[in-house]
């Protein structure tokens, strides 16, 4: 288990125990299970709001992960904190108890009947795209500091212009990696992907260095040195540039060609350095790629999330130089502080269609936090935006 | 050593041998080193054309590889057949006797000094891109049944237009990969690459599979299951397809990515499924980068060279379905037969530019073969074309 707030060891502390914790979302990937849920302030009142309909709660969102293969892991710190009962009931039939919890990525359909039994809720399926870029927009548009570019071991924020955020690229890279131009809420076209993603890195990286963990994988290449096992334009050109078309002699000519010539077993290399080479190339192949695809639709900017990124410099580093060098700097890599959290976000946000579904069911109406800073393209809710130092979220939420 | 031309091991045949044997190109990669070479039919004497000053001979253009590591097998190769001897005296100084052969690819600067030493011969570097354009435009405008394509198992060669050749996308896989767009005889640019290529299959094949060759590695990934290691989509959505955004449950949807949860060790695994994973994540990612760079400049027609492929099987049907699958069937993958020996082909034809230079050398005269098929954009020469069985190519040439 790893909860992003730090403070989170399987049982919630009383503290955040005590206070109101609800409206649970999940995004069920190939690798890993994302959580997003919302605590309510324990002692701050509902602020009632005289010109609406609608109340505020001011509370915070909480993100958690799993490894997928520890499912059940992550059930039991579900139940074991009654983050379960945070779901609504449906509400084509008010009547009933059946409580519905929001989940995307393939696991929601995976796991479905796995959930129903230990937990008793059924799963409301969100369509995956849908929710990354949801996700996407709402951090993008409703959290300060949510976007930098990262280049030379330089982290800048990014100033997101409201009014001209569309069209975007947005990278997800999980397992796999999907590519999507985004034209606005809800509106958008997932137009390329690759199999050469996060999975590719933990599962090549465990069968050659056997590393117990992807972050064990991630720290030892960040010691590694490439060199060793890639081949270099100098190796080919004898210690030359191949400056006719652009290469420097240290530009890598092929990934892993080293090995080729070397006669040397696998246990003969160093661990660090085969993890340093396999995430080089999966990076650089990414940028690429995600600038390719950038370029067919002329978009500028290129937005990366997933689990992969991890605010990992090297790995960052290399795919903001791909796309600079592929782009001759035309385009920019930018990343997002909360980037494997897109699709649970969406999912936790499209409890919203329900509150409006449902506006006439005050008992439900309580379950429903919105985060909706956005009437049509204007923030008129900003949250109370920044991270805190324990990356939960602040967040004030509507409540039909 | 592996040579093409099946009667030769080590030393030439005496028929072979006997007859003369000139004109050598080599192509020194980062993997491989390719040489071309050309013998004269010796029961063929010199053809007088009254009508030039030019004199054709007829011959056989001989194809031969070795591992770039065993570069020592190949310069002894060179020497006991007395290959080296048919380079050509600088034409700025005729009355030198030191002979220059043709070499491209980055060993003929890591290697020149090496073969001076044990060939008495320098070498005249020519430029790697020009070559591989030169060697493709020469094959598809001279060679009958050069190009092909190939999907499901069935080969289907191509009638190759003369007038209607160009822009097209030259693919040369290699131990790395560059993309060039070729726009005429000389005319070409190149606008991409990856460094994910035959010597990533290669390289981390050994480490991973411990084969022994690269023949071995492409051989066991013909009798593999990619299925058994890479995440494919139904596998995330237990079982179903994603169709919403068109991807079969048998799509890959994380290459390796099984890996993360098996919990099995490398040794668990069947090194023929592994091959298999490895090549296919490699030639798909590299059909989709060519087809996304062929997009970019409209062009349909995308061939592909270089060792990699090898005419193998699964590879190209790899190839051939990324780029059918990301052009949505718009643009279409070829093969070429001599796939391996562009670069040494442009080397050997780069004779041709010193035949211009010197034709008041009638001794150097002798010693240039040139291929040229090509008046302007016609051929008015043809090649006495068909491959025959043991892969060398009937040739006929002019001698200036």
């Amino acid at each position: 288990m790893d909860v992003r707030d730090a403070g989170f060891h399987g049982k919630l502390d009383a503290d955040q125990s005590e206070s109101q914790i609800s409206h649970l979302a999940l995004d069920i990937g190939g690798t890993l299970i994302k959580l997003v849920y919302f605590s309510r302030n324990k002692d701050r009142p509902i602020d009632e709001n005289k010109n609406s309909k609608n109340s505020v709660i001011e509370g915070r969102l909480h993100f958690a992960k799993f490894e997928t293969s520890k499912i059940n892991d992550c059930l039991e710190f579900i139940l074991s904190n009654k983050l379960h009962l945070g779901g609504f009931r449906h509400h084509k039939d008010p009547a009933s108890d059946k409580i519905l919890i929001k989940a995307t990525g393939g696991g929601a359909y995976r796991f479905a009947d796995l959930i129903k039994e230990k937990l008793g809720v059924s799963i409301e399926k969100e369509e995956e795209m849908e929710c990354l870029v949801a996700g996407a927009n709402f951090l993008l548009k409703a959290v300060h500091q949510e976007a930098y570019t990262y280049m030379d071991g330089r982290k800048e924020f990014v100033h997101i212009d409201h009014n001209d955020l569309y069209p975007y690229l947005l990278v997800n890279i999980g397992s796999g990696v999907s590519m999507i131009k985004v034209d606005g809420d809800g509106k958008f076209e997932r137009i390329s992907g690759t199999s050469v993603g996060g999975g590719t890195f933990w599962g090549l990286g465990r069968l050659l260095t056997k590393c117990k963990s992807f972050d064990e994988l991630l720290e030892l290449s960040h010691q590694g040195n490439n060199r060793v096992i890639d081949m270099l334009v100098g190796d080919i050109y004898g210690g030359l540039d191949y400056s006719k078309i652009g290469l420097s002699s240290t530009t890598i000519a092929s990934s892993f060609g080293k090995a080729i010539s070397d006669n040397r077993e696998l246990e003969e290399y160093k661990p660090e350095d085969i993890a340093r080479s396999l995430l080089r190339m999966i990076s650089n192949n990414i940028g690429q790629i995600a600038y390719l695809n950038a370029l067919r639709f002329g978009l500028k900017r290129i937005f990366f999330g997933g689990f992969f990124i991890r605010s990992h410099a090297f790995t960052m580093d290399t795919i903001s130089v791909a796309v600079n060098f592929w782009s001759k700097g035309e385009a920019k890599a930018m990343f997002l502080h909360h980037e494997g959290f897109l699709g649970a976000l969406g999912a936790f946000m499209s409890y919203e269609k329900h509150s409006r579904d449902d506006s006439t069911s005050p008992q439900l109406g309580q379950r429903y936090p919105v985060c909706t800073p956005l009437v049509g393209d204007k923030i008129c809710y900003p949250l109370n935006g920044d991270l805190n130092d324990n990356d939960s979220l602040e967040c004030s939420v509507y409540v039909a």
